[in-house]
């Protein structure tokens, strides 16, 4: 058996909860911040046989992967700029960092 | 020396660190959701000996071990019912589920 | 690779986040409580290459060591002793509890 420790981003962790369920691979959540990724972050500690550690992953990439996001930036609220006029950015959200442990011994009581 | 990370219900967590305490086996506890549990859960991250493995999940087993338990269900506030009569059930609680790692290396500071 | 989880007390938390941030070693900070150490504190997940595992340690020394600090006990507020001097006395604060694991595979999304 393998623990995996994901650090995901907030805004992925319903996403990702619900695959783990649907697939029924049991997984805690850690309340965490700061560090690996930019913004707000939760740590999923999940539970697997070894024959299903690809298939975690594969639930972790689909769920958390780093991708492009239009964000259009908050138009600013003086009046400094008459005509203001707000072009979408891309910037970059989600991504995973993902850390496998083996498992010496595993009980449930 | 060895790392286990006991995921444990909420109700349980005050009974398992006495226990823990007393043995003066030294523990941390993450907030922790969701997952493993049903209800509101916490991971006990706890540093022993090899020698006191078997000692520590036997505190484990002693203070979280799933268990049937009276639950009286909430009566109704409404009056659609009007001779509502609340009968106990039986539901479970309790539960532990642990990982233990192998522990390269231990330091204090 | 390696995983450090290091629980340190909270007032340490700042002084070591900045430290690995200059040094470019990458952590998150889950929520922790008792246990370890007497006060609140926090547990640093940290993943480093095998060779940067002294350079982390020393960080974590350097920012949590136990030490000995002077505290003025708070002045009690009633008037039973009228002339009542407070004087400082030595407590010992910080300090930090290391585990290392190996890690078995490292993922990034
Ligand atoms: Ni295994
Ligand atoms: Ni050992
Ligand atoms: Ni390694």
């Amino acid at each position: 058996m393998q623990l995996i420790f994901a650090v995901v981003q907030d805004k992925d962790v319903a996403r990702l909860s619900e695959r783990l369920v649907k697939a029924g691979i049991r997984a805690t959540k850690l309340a965490s911040t700061g560090g690996f990724l930019r913004s707000g972050n939760t740590t999923f500690m999940i539970g697997v046989e070894d024959s299903r550690v690809e298939e975690a992953l594969s639930h972790i990439r689909q769920s958390c992967r780093a991708r492009e996001q239009l964000v259009t930036p908050l138009t600013p609220l003086g009046n400094q700029v008459e005509s203001f006029v707000s072009y979408p950015v891309s910037v970059q959200v989600g991504g995973a960092t993902v850390f496998i442990v083996q498992v010496d011994r595993f009980e449930q009581y």
